[in-house]
């Protein structure tokens, strides 16, 4: 047989027992705490129809995602029309005559529409959507369900970057209450409690506070997702970066400083709220974002989450255009590892199979991160290489039938038993 | 929008939290077995080199692959070379002249090489021996492992079959001891008997001990891949259907009756063994096979599995051709379902990567059929459709903080408790 290589595809991980264990111990902490919240389980296939998964991700998206060949005939007549120049199907209209001469001419994009109809999942959320779609009669509103499952994207793997990785989301879709917002947080809450954290923060804002207070402020609309971009760095850079990096892009000197001085307000969430409130009152917008957040810190505090475990920071933002209302970033201060857990409600994202707009909150765990934060904060010390308790050896046929009992003892009171094949080792 | 389908692609499914309560029920009982067994979970990417999987599964096997689209500049240059005619590297060697002009005249095999280096795994045998062949310095043996995974056939689909299925395999590599063949058996006995099964039975039996059978009672060495196969259908068509369908394909008459009489010998394992030992004494691999088989009887009883939950059942054969010592199927007689879980000793497969034999026995359940038995014997009627044991109102904004602080009590007390988002639902 020629020499084939053994190790797992680049990006992607073989898990030995001992690998297991810390991750497993977190996967069964999150799917506990999930289900004490009343959220429950859903798992959906690997592979999708590529038409489910494409214009959902953008154009970057979109080249990572690990599409599937066609088959058999299928393969056979695709190649044969792409070769005839007929195109493929679906692609044959975008086509021009230069193009269909050659199957070398088409984009990468063409010639896996035309070699391919499936794909493997890119995220949860899509396939979530999805299944809300078809099972309409099966799912009752507010639905509360958690999916862990392996995502598949064909980035560049880098330390920490997988090409196979899990995503655990955790989402109430179908509720515009604000105490499933709160619920959220303080399911990041405890989750990161009972791994064993002590320092982390869950960062909370509201992405229609922002907005409101880049209107008050006076900040052009076209400079808006700029701005926002910007005031993402806050923690990084410090408000004095900000204010250099937006005064090189042109923002005028007065929207800036208000903006500056809005989002760098600190101090109790309420209180905090209650010095903005008279700012952003001429606005629709910012008069309900203050009134929810200050339902949801209510009811954070109804739920007895500790008040140091949490803030109200304006000038966290979240990158995803999809949000529509609060968000949430849960961070370790200090580390240096960035964020371990975010989301927030996001109304107009769910209904995209439907076309309509169903209201939804959720959270995502960063598995990878959090081992590797448990890691450096000493969390994993405890976890064995083995999940095997005993050990139960073989001496000769005459007292082999007494190992053996003992053994089967063991295990009925669950005490995990391993016998060695034999006295002589294996 | 276009319309687009929200149905899971065909042969997958998409698992509501009602469907995942019994099949997690069935998960969680064979991993807790297993480790009460001292074996530890493996993990493998879905995704594997196609390298690794090819020459695995025979023609059949290999046209089933789920095979990864090349992506973005590989893409483009396997369609050119394609086009070009310069043969896809690796395929070129076998592509004639009169093939090379044109992608048409490829085979879809020779496409799918071109336009491919991964597939999606077929089996979790071969990641397995992949896994110990590249971690060679990290595993001890003998390594008890279990691995619970997806895996993807490009099959047609139908009922019970599906392209997107879990495989649960157990296997304990680098022991020739037949303490760990007995341990197999004993593991289906414990998962069966703990899911509530009660009229299953694991027939066991024996490779080396059919072949001599075979040996001794004159059939033809070019006869016995067609004699076994015919064998396997004895519980199906019974000795008379058997002897005729080898009759038909000019089996001699004495060898035919010597075969029969012998497989048909039936009574307690270890008095079938002794009065077949005589007939088989001349054959070296008659000889081991059955003192294996008493071995693994002994063992059975000294580890206090119920005598009615075993048989030595000569006609039980296996289909696949890798087995090479004691091999087991468990059925629920009278179910018409088939086989819910088999295995066997498989010395010669494992080192597959590495070059050399290295002894190994596993056992897989067939969690579909298991489930589908499950469902037919009422033993899923106790799993609830929910996950979730208690619901909390929220009356008014003056209660609900007591409304949050019940809850919150019961979740610490691992009660699943779900909140109703408002008080005039959602």
């Amino acid at each position: 047989m020629a020499r084939i290589s053994t190790a797992p595809i680049k990006g992607a991980r073989d898990f030995l027992p001992r690998d297991l264990a810390p991750r497993n111990r977190v996967f069964q902490t999150m799917r506990d705490t999930f289900e004490r919240y009343g959220y429950e389980p859903l798992e959906t296939p690997a592979i999708e129809h590529s038409s489910a998964l494409e214009g959902k991700y953008g154009e970057e998206g979109e080249r990572l995602l690990f599409r599937i060949l066609k088959n058999g005939r299928d393969l056979e007549s695709a190649a044969s029309a792409l070769l005839n120049g007929a195109g493929a199907p679906g692609a044959s209209q975008e086509t021009t005559e230069g193009e269909a001469s050659s199957a070398a001419g088409r984009s990468a994009g063409e010639l896996a529409r035309a070699l391919s109809e499936m794909a493997l999942r890119y995220d949860l959320t899509v396939p979530m959507a999805r299944v809300i779609a078809a099972r309409q009669n099966d799912i009752l509103m507010p639905f509360r369900r958690y999916q862990m499952q392996p995502v598949w994207r064909g980035d560049r793997p880098q330390r920490g970057r997988y090409r196979e990785f899990y995503q655990c989301d955790v989402d109430c879709v179908g509720s515009r209450s604000m105490t499933v917002d709160a619920e959220m947080v303080a399911i990041h809450h405890e989750v990161f409690a009972r791994l064993g954290f002590t320092t982390f923060v869950t960062q909370i804002s509201h992405r229609g506070l922002l907005d409101a207070l880049m209107e008050v402020s006076g900040v052009p609309t076209e400079q808006r997702v700029l701005a926002r971009t910007q005031i993402d760095k806050f923690d990084k850079i410090g408000a004095e970066g900000v204010r250099e990096e937006l005064r090189r892009y042109g923002l005028a000197e007065r929207p800036l400083a208000a903006l500056l001085e809005a989002v760098s307000v600190t101090g109790a969430p309420l209180d905090t709220l209650a010095t903005l409130r008279p700012l952003i009152a001429q606005t629709a917008q910012g008069e309900q974002s203050v009134r929810e957040l200050e339902e949801i810190f209510g009811y954070l505090r109804a739920m007895g989450v500790p008040a140091e475990r949490y803030e109200l920071r304006l000038s966290m933002v979240r990158g995803s255009d999809y949000y529509t209302g609060s968000i949430y970033e849960t961070v370790l201060p200090g580390s240096g590892l960035g964020t371990l857990g975010a989301g927030g409600r996001y109304d107009r994202l769910v209904g995209m199979f439907l076309g309509r707009d169903i209201p939804a909150v959720g959270i995502s765990f960063g598995v990878e991160r959090i081992l590797t934060a448990m890691e450096d904060a000493g969390l994993l010390a405890s976890d064995a290489l083995t999940t095997t308790h005993a050990l139960v050896t073989l001496f000769d046929a005459e007292t082999t039938p007494a190992s053996f009992a003992l053994a089967q003892a063991l295990r009925a009171e669950g005490i995990r038993t391993e016998v060695s094949p034999d006295a002589r080792g294996a």
